[in-house]
């Protein structure tokens, strides 16, 4: 359980992945999403069971009152910690985000979302991972989220089109 | 605790709102959002400590597999939770979003996302409330998530522009 | 998934478990759980995908102020929640708590706690469930909190001493 | 927000407490305590935003494969989270868990239970933390449970008898 303690994106003594072209294999899957490239999210880091994911601010993502979407939040959080676990799973699998609980401790304004997740415990079937949301403004990082999530691993499934099952999309297998 | 066991939308024995224009107040903010309409989102009902969300299906909320986005499904069950805790508030208050966990179990599938929200326990500082997200498909309504969601009412501020505070927003006072 | 709506132990409409003789396994595995007879808990009611546990007062299950402890009231509300989850799993099944979110609502004061929990949505491997658990004051229930829970369901792996794995315990399979 | 981002119990950086006598305050609430005391649990490290508690083996808080009970895993995560929040509130005020979301990654076996519990985000009201349960197997930490934790001060309202309201009670003022 070493990777517990692991702040975000530190390589040293992270799991190894059990598929070596993880970090192609997610930035495969983050580029069919529609989803992240509609919101206009970048996936600009990725380590074994560490994602990081950029949003830049437009008025797409915003609402009244200038600030970053709570929806929009949450949505990156899902998809950072989700691709996290994503990267430790098998090649041929399929993942599915079985939930999460996030508390959204400040409201995000700035000129960016940054979105770090990171794997708690990988696991065969269940994964368990956290998110943490920032806000940044004049390049000053503000926590605006906090996100606990379990995902589900679905072996055979490769995430791929036409049959893939993405992050972002849910099941009850 | 009356409420604690009422089906959605019921409002025999439902709490009394303190505010009598409750229905005019949260269809009043939800005119405000502009993330609902963006969404294309209606209010369809509500009722003292309920609500109902409807949303249409349409390429913008959807991913690559052509069903409701996951991030969608969260954000309009956040808002219908979140107007059903906004209901029973004062009419000088306004609500933000303190934390929330959310089940996806079942793939988002259908010509519209059906959203009901309901008070379990309010209170003068904090409120919960619980949610229900169906898919309504050929008019069949397939349940894809459930929500528990923590709300805090800000007394005095008024959920009007331009200094309001509103649901989708997230602070920590 | 017409039970998501049910109230709490009402049968009619509800799922027909997959294994006939579930009240019997359901009261003997909870039985032989030490933890529950040591807190002096009850199962009161069963149904198919509902159960309900009560629990006297007495003052091993007391904080100082002569109220219920917060970690009686979440063993009792998983307990409840995974036994529903656990009545409609196949015979030759054992269940394991995955997660679980609690919000405690009001102090739980008085003679006896009650949990019922419920089955939202069964799978062949997730469940996701809900609790209430009520404080009993001179015979008025009192909400105390709300959990909402996934469950995991270990095929093949009946819960029996010495191999069994049952509620309370946890994994990651 | 730096402290979003330290280790447990790593002083450097962190908060600063608007109590400096924090330490006695949190000792002396957990002193009071008798759900912990009669736990067997112990309070082992106080930091400003970071608590430590550990609890050894002993029948009463194991299952009946002589693993430590689900509910007590929850019990001293709460509590470690609980006073990493509590630590940084007022000398006047007193502390109640709103909610937390927990995450049972491994079966808890061992000799000891450590909890770890951090502030991710203080606040005037609401204070959002964090926490890990290991369980020392040979004095080798296993990570067995992850908590989300919201919790609210109640100003005026010192944690002390009579009158106090402790960690492990709940409301919802």
């Amino acid at each position: 359980m070493r990777n517990a303690r692991l702040p975000p994106l530190e390589t040293n003594g992270a799991p190894v992945p059990s598929d070596p072209d993880f970090a192609a294999r997610v930035s495969g899957s983050f580029a069919r999403q529609g989803a992240m490239s509609h919101l206009g999210a970048r996936l600009t880091k990725v380590a074994p069971g560490a994602v990081e994911i950029r949003l830049p601010y437009r008025s797409e993502v915003a609402q009244q009152h200038g600030f970053f979407h709570g929806g929009v939040v949450a949505t990156i959080g899902d998809s950072a910690a989700g691709y996290a676990g994503y990267s430790l799973m098998p090649a041929d699998a399929s993942v599915l985000t079985v939930e999460y609980k996030i508390n959204l401790v400040a409201p995000a304004k700035g000129q960016e979302l940054v979105a770090r997740g990171r794997v708690v415990k990988p696991g065969r079937t269940l994964t368990v991972t956290v998110a943490e949301i920032f806000a940044v403004e004049q390049g000053r990082e503000t926590l605006c989220a906090v996100m606990q999530q379990t995902l589900i691993c679905l072996p055979g499934r490769a995430d791929g089109p036409p049959s893939g099952q993405v992050i972002g999309e849910s099941g009850n297998p």
